[in-house]
């Protein structure tokens, strides 16, 4: 019996109320300069006083060492173990952009490329076009080709990257990627890998031909590489595992994108922490888990602006009053990986963990900050038991044996 | 390999002893007044002295947000996987009235019933009649109901709950449950789920219909339900995993019961912790592992009655001295989960868990608590790795690889 389904067998339907407030890639590391990490640096009172009456700790998103996309990072936190439950990069293409992939959809990541007059690949990436020349290739082509019988959705992700959706009655995603790895040749064709997929290779080589027709005037995009076919990923959902009824808070497509595939209510049109809140007021007695996520902390540390982080994580802990004004029975606040900003990039370092609760062990900490969280009383502990300390501390969990 | 496997593997007999002396349900949570825990409140000036020495850690029964009956607990702290080794309801009820279970045979969870005139339960718990109903009744069954080539053993538990073991060749647990889990409709009949429990099905609905025809005259207790039909659980033996030779030195049935099940020597007659440590020191040389259970820290945590669980950590505490004057090689002081007294149940918080031998690191903490368990050095570790700390202590493991 894996975790899921001990939790599946544990969990109950119950009023009480958990919030998740994700500040993504939160954790850090300390500018040589300073000693201190972002979360050290920031001034954040409401988070400092919450950690007094938290347990912390320090979540490991897979496994010591293992640095974690936003994909593995937000399921391990959504309870789910990320080396089992894999989404393949189509469908997290389409969970980036908040396409709520069905049943019948595989979906792919497009990378637009250059192809000379043999149609050979001269550029995998098209120069790196601007994103708002991908946006207009999308439109075209969604605008001039058409399938039979098969529908698809096509959208711009960033640059020269774009992701497609084939909707149709028994297509299979055991295809093979286009993208020949290597330039001066010409793109791949898209084979069935089973018997089941060759309609879908038969579709969607017509796609790509069709598309290459639409694009033969452009330049330098004219022409593109699909990879990473894949139907809607079957991931156990929230509702049937833990029994909750979850609702995401989230501005970001990604992160929207990522909730609807384990089975969350998927909010639209907020666009800041200010919207958020409104939201999870509004839908306070609609729901019994919400997922707020805010994404700029990463951002920041993407860009290795260590001050800007800073800010960022101060914006956050504004926002802490009004999340404990709800009276949540759970309140959790942490990240699906760090963020350092002299890295530049998610880390595999542990994600400071706190979970407030009138359950939870009180650690009486002075502040919410890495060395706090490491001598916290939850330890180092695998992110994907974040969820079941959450239900439990929601009392959402019956005992196990007797 | 497994983790059972390995220590397997490694393990050693040696003259080395080892106590485990287990407090059930230690840890706990504070009171919203004093901000402090159950072992923080209490005067425990052997077991603070003893943590100065020792290294201590947070044991976690299963996963962390878990809590554990009594049966995952135990395996947990004996160095099983208690998802791995799950103990069957009747398993369990036998082990809870302390009844050894042997290879032929099939026990069962009894829930003493009302059915009316027509066979219909009305009541799935015939009011939950008193415990010394019960007994009487089961008694009569015992001295009435006679069944052909099959022995059976009766006893009450609590209220309307009894177990009842069938003791016969060829008698296989593949059975289903005779409980409705309704009432307006009559007990369902065993059926066999499998061939080979054709025999155990026609035995038991043999002994139903004689259990129904003893109890026509009786109310409102005049049927019983059974469920959870188990044989005896297949657990790997002590003697043959650990090479250790061990002894239960418990009061309540339950505790015996479970040592059973892992292969302990079991003692009868001990009524109290004076008791307990006559019995350790008579049998000193004739066993490497002792196992001594102390109950009422649960008893009273279950009760609500922190005052009361705070007093009997300090009456287990006056016992150290007593345990440290035998000179074991490792000396473990533990729960198998937390029982909370403000909440009234177990929980899934870590449970305080201290090491003590001449090869232990010293934590040089001050006290034994939660808050000095979460810095210890131990860290947070699963409590199935409790058995192979101690063993590694007492000298009993051999190197892994060369």
């Amino acid at each position: 019996m894996n975790h899921i389904e001990l939790l599946k067998s544990l969990s109950k339907e119950t009023p009480s109320k958990i919030i998740y407030f994700v500040m993504d890639g939160v954790g850090g590391l300390p500018t040589p300069e300073s000693e201190l990490t972002e979360l050290e640096a920031a001034n954040t009172p409401n988070l400092d006083k919450l950690a007094y009456n938290s347990s912390l700790g320090l979540s490991i998103p897979i496994f010591p060492g293992i640095t974690p996309g936003s994909g593995p990072g937000h399921l391990a936190i959504f309870g789910y173990d990320p080396l089992e439950h894999q989404i393949g990069r189509g469908a997290l293409s389409a969970a980036g952009v908040g396409f709520q992939q069905g049943d019948d959809d595989i979906a792919a990541r497009i990378n637009f490329c250059t192809i000379d007059s043999n149609g050979n690949v001269t550029d995998r990436r098209a120069g790196r076009i601007a994103t708002d020349i991908c946006d207009n290739l999308c439109k075209k082509i969604s605008e001039t080709v058409k399938l039979d019988g098969v529908k698809f959705f096509i959208q711009a992700e960033k640059e020269h990257r774009a992701m497609v959706v084939f909707r149709g009655k028994g297509l299979s995603d055991k295809l093979t990627d286009t993208d020949p790895q290597k330039t001066g040749v010409p793109p791949k064709a898209v084979k069935a890998m089973e018997p089941e997929a060759d309609k879908a290779a038969a579709v969607i080589n017509d796609f790509l031909a069709k598309v290459k027709e639409t694009l033969k005037e452009e330049h330098p995009a004219n022409m593109m590489l699909l990879r990473g076919f894949a139907s809607k990923p079957v991931i156990p959902q929230f509702q049937d595992v833990y029994k909750l009824n979850p609702l995401a808070v989230a501005v970001y497509p990604m992160y929207k994108g990522l909730a609807h595939l384990v089975g969350m209510n998927v909010l639209q049109g907020l666009n800041n922490l200010d919207d958020q809140m409104d939201a999870l007021r509004k839908h306070w007695n609609d729901y019994d888990f919400f997922f707020v996520h805010f994404k700029y902390t990463d951002s920041r540390g993407e860009d290795g602006d260590f001050a800007k982080k800073v800010q960022m994580i101060e914006e956050a802990d504004k926002y802490i009053p009004q999340l404990l004004d709800l009276n949540p029975d759970c309140l959790i606040v942490t990240g699906d990986h760090s963020t350092p900003a002299v890295m530049k990039s998610h880390s595999w370092h542990g994600v400071p963990f706190l979970l407030f609760s009138q359950y939870a062990r009180r650690d009486k900490s002075e502040a919410f900050n890495e060395s706090t969280c490491a001598k916290g009383s939850l330890g180092n502990f695998e992110a994907k038991y974040a969820l079941s300390l959450a239900m439990a501390h929601a009392m959402k969990l019956e005992k196990f044996g007797a």
